[in-house]
């Protein structure tokens, strides 16, 4: 039943990019059509136009989509003959349908037509039986595309419809696209003033701007007291590292497609490096460890350089430089759940401190019996390991979904997804053993008998990387951040300028006691001060007028404009102080 | 008088390097030699030895020279003709005295003679009488040197020597390198476990291990709370940038030699870059600023990437990737005095806070009158400039020595010199002026009446770089950090087993009240821990036995191994809590 209806829909908006064709060829004649297929809440189809054309076109040829379904005109399927097929799109000088029919064995060369020949193309089907079963459609927005989606061929103009049985479902959609928009990270932080791409600069490589640094400085201080209180010790190694050091992490065989191109030092070679790991191995191999030195937790800020794509860079959740909360982890067999448990604790106390909620966990395993030389390293500790972080995952109740064969050639690992406002998803968070690094770097422990041994090795992040993470976090709050990291959390709103002198009694004596406070004392109208504030989503506005300064108080407001109302000072520091101690959000 | 002691002196250590060779040739009859000066507090000679010799064999060098000190040997002037003095030289087979000939003219072919003929040696002198006027000497280390000092050629052993009239002279002397061994930070840096080099991650590229990173995040956390109350907010952008940005900033152009190669990205040439500066005026420039936002302070801990040659690279002082405490201060002519006054104000605090007080001023001005194409910028602006550095450095009271024709093409700055344990000098802190960047980014505010205008631009670094900063601090304290900075502040030894339950009490609420606490509970006698306490120099050492048991106090001992006895647990807390408040220091 249910798939009767989605195929039902799934056709309907198949006919509606048919229909979108339509109207494009009847306004503009000279274009060229590529493909256009049904997706996800609509449709699309890609032109090439002769005159490039822009969103706001787009009104016109939805009114045309609207006159050819208010036609309610038949579509019928029929099969061409090859060379008829080839006359027909030469005729009309449809080039890329040319090209398409090439792929196309001769037996399945279909085609739709639309009223009476007013509209043909070549389509395997299926479609509703006349344009009146379109349902509510509305154009979106144009994009570029490349022709079959390679990059070295034309790029077209991809025209994006929406398409509904009704109008209540369109306009459930069109209030999610709307406050996805609202969401987006990257809305958010060019009005919160978080970050900016500088294309001087380079793309894929985010500024971090005063407001999102403090962030960022927060939370680095945040996971760095909360790993400490965890035995963790911390490092930091350098951007460039030499060759050699990625010959024996293999990393120059097994990922360099990820690496950019070497530098030149003293005639040898120096990499960006894309992982932390390799360092982390050679400082662990610094002293000769003994069991009594295992767990051994070392953690890194560690900033790494990867080749994304342009068409693939997305704000800050898809960069070309971050910094990930990296830590590596070694342990005995013995040890190794208490470990995971443990890194999984840390990650539900940061998860719950920065109140983020929306993520599910992925346990990612090998198909050994199916591919056995897929895997480095010892069969034994892979069973230990992935029944470890199974069990684990089993013990705390923690809801996830297994994927055999997703695992990396070097070891199993949870990974911690979410979602964007786009519903784009990725992983924010990874725990992963790793068996390759172990053996090629030779890691190894004394254990109580005075014998070598090679601990389990396991790479984890919990802020996967800063940057990826801010996306999600901007997102997940709409920029409300919980009051302990928001950039600012107070701003003092004097009336006029006799109300400056408190006003700044009052900024001085919260910023003495470590509060975020700005001062707005700007020769500007109380209610532009206010959407000011509003607009960077400060946490609290603090108005002081002539009632405050007679009854020594604040008058307090909280974002999304709350009164809260008059205030003691001391009572509005000690209410600021409480949320920040237990670091409350909505 | 003076004078005619120190040539004197000057006279008695290039004789000495004679007796150097003389010695070396008798035990090596078929080393080759290069060159031998006199140099401060002695001399060294070049060889080439068939063999390769090491510091142990210095000591045999060093009987051979004493044995021709004692005789006596007369040292005689004489003069060749050329062709005498190469076949001289061909018989024994002097390659390199060969080659030196060739550089000097007939009549100058002067040759000092040792004994009978013992040895002869081309030089022009001046020499003592006989080898017995040679004072005490001590042959220190040995050293590779290129001939010539020239990379392309062959690398000759160079042997150092000390030589004093008398043996209190020298024991001063040696008592001097001893304590410059014992202080040095590369030496000091392994012992505390503060930085490493790898040699799989690169030379000059240093590791921050986790005590040496704890305290550098202490550091930042300060300065970055110290600016702040200052008015500065903080960015951080990306270590690659597109070298368009350089090109704009005219690096490509006047920096070049040390900058790394490109990276190539999509096609377009990408650098590590070399200073933060581009960067930081392309954030300045994002939103139009009026003189209402003057003076508009940035800073950045930028992490930035210079070539030097490997020769040159020294420990944490001489490096090829460091971090900056950087900042980028805008502001009007009229608040030029006032910005200046400040950063020093915070140089001055800082450098109180970490207890530095080795340093001295430097003022560098133009010598436009002289080169006044030498100059970027306005005249009038450079004049205003030079006189409000000189006038705040006077009003304050600084010492400091003027040099002409020092500033930097771009403008005039104040350097904080220091100098290491070797007297070797190098720039600790800077405030620079710069009209180039200034002119070359259209840096501009919009005055008081809708103008636009230039501001002065003003570079800043109170940490010049934290690792060559690291190194001087490290030098300065001997290891021995004020407790603030110290990165652990206490160990707590318990005794024996039966302690350990205590010492953890005592650990753990320590560690509640942030104090960096150790607990060292290994299986070992109490005083291999402190001995091993002592070689980290950690301030504090805690010990627990019966007597603290029973008496619910702590023992406590400082470093240096001052006892300074029984306290309370609270009282020591106190204690520890005022000396951290007050930042002191010895």
């Amino acid at each position: 039943m249910v798939n009767e209806i989605e195929e039902k829909i799934e056709k309907m908006r198949h006919s509606a990019s048919h229909v979108l064709a339509h109207a494009v060829l009847k306004l503009y004649p000279d274009a060229k059509l590529g493909i256009g297929p049904a997706i996800d809440n609509g449709f699309y189809y890609d032109f090439e136009f002769s005159q490039p054309i822009e969103e706001k076109d787009l009104k016109a040829i939805e009114i045309e989509m609207k006159k050819i379904i208010k036609r309610k005109l038949q579509i019928i399927q029929t099969f061409m003959k090859r060379k008829d097929a080839i006359k027909y799109f030469k005729d009309i000088c449809q080039d890329y349908k040319l090209e398409l029919l090439k792929g196309i064995p001769d037996k399945e060369l279909s085609f739709f037509i639309t009223g009476d020949h007013e509209f043909v193309d070549l389509c395997r089907g299926p479609h509703i039986q006349n344009t009146g079963e379109v349902g509510v459609i509305k154009l979106i927005k144009t994009a570029g595309a490349y022709w079959r989606g390679d990059e070295t061929q034309k790029m077209l103009t991809r025209i994006y419809g929406a398409c509904f049985e009704t109008k209540e479902e369109m306009d459930i959609y069109l209030k999610n696209i709307e406050d996805a928009e609202k969401y987006n990270h990257r809305v958010l932080g060019k009005q919160l003033k978080l970050y900016a791409i500088i294309p001087e600069i380079g793309q894929g490589l985010p500024v971090w701007l005063p407001r999102g640094y403090t962030m960022r400085r927060i939370l680095e201080n945040y996971m760095i007291d909360l790993e400490r209180k965890h035995g963790y010790q911390h490092i930091l190694t350098p951007h460039i590292v030499r060759g050699e050091l990625f010959e024996i992490s293999g990393h120059l065989n097994f990922y360099k497609d990820s690496m950019y191109a070497p530098i030149k030092v003293d005639n040898e070679d120096y990499y960006l490096k894309p992982m932390n790991c390799p360092a982390g191995m050679m400082v662990y191999k610094m002293e000769i460890k003994s069991y009594r030195d295992l767990p051994f937790k070392m953690g890194e800020f560690g900033t790494v350089y990867r080749f994304e794509k342009t068409g693939e860079l997305h704000g800050l959740q898809r960069v070309r430089g971050f910094t990930q909360n990296d830590a590596h982890l070694f342990c005995t067999s013995e040890q190794l759940e208490g470990v995971i448990n443990e890194t999984l604790d840390l990650l539900d106390i940061f998860y719950k401190d920065i109140g983020f909620d929306k993520y599910r966990f992925r346990l990612s395993l090998s198909d050994r019996e199916k591919n056995p030389k897929k895997y480095a390293g010892d069969i034994q500790k892979w069973e230990i390991a992935e029944e470890a972080l199974r069990k684990v995952l089993v013990a705390r109740g923690i809801k996830f979904e297994e994927m055999p064969g997703d695992a990396a050639f070097y070891g199993p690992k949870i990974d911690v997804q979410a979602v964007n406002v786009y519903g784009k998803e990725d992983s924010i968070s990874t725990i992963q053993l790793d068996f390759n690094l172990a053996e090629r770097f030779d890691i190894k422990y004394i254990d109580e008998n005075g014998q070598e041994k090679q601990p389990f090795v396991i790479h984890r992040a919990l802020i996967g990387s800063f940057e990826r993470f801010f996306a999600f976090l901007i997102e997940h709050h709409a920029g409300d951040f919980p009051l302990w990291l928001a950039p600012d959390q107070v701003t003092v709103i004097p009336i006029s300028e006799k109300h400056i002198k408190y006003a700044k009694e009052i900024y001085e004596s919260l910023s003495g006691s470590n509060i975020r406070v700005t001062l707005d004392d700007r020769n500007k109208s109380m209610q532009s001060k206010i959407r000011d504030a509003e607009k960077l989503k400060i946490p609290y506005l603090v108005i002081i007028g002539d009632k405050e300064i007679e009854t020594e108080t604040v008058s307090v407001r909280s974002r999304l404009n709350k009164e809260i109302g008059l205030m003691k000072k001391q009572e509005f520091l000690d209410y600021l102080l409480e949320e920040i101690r237990l670091k409350k959000h909505k």
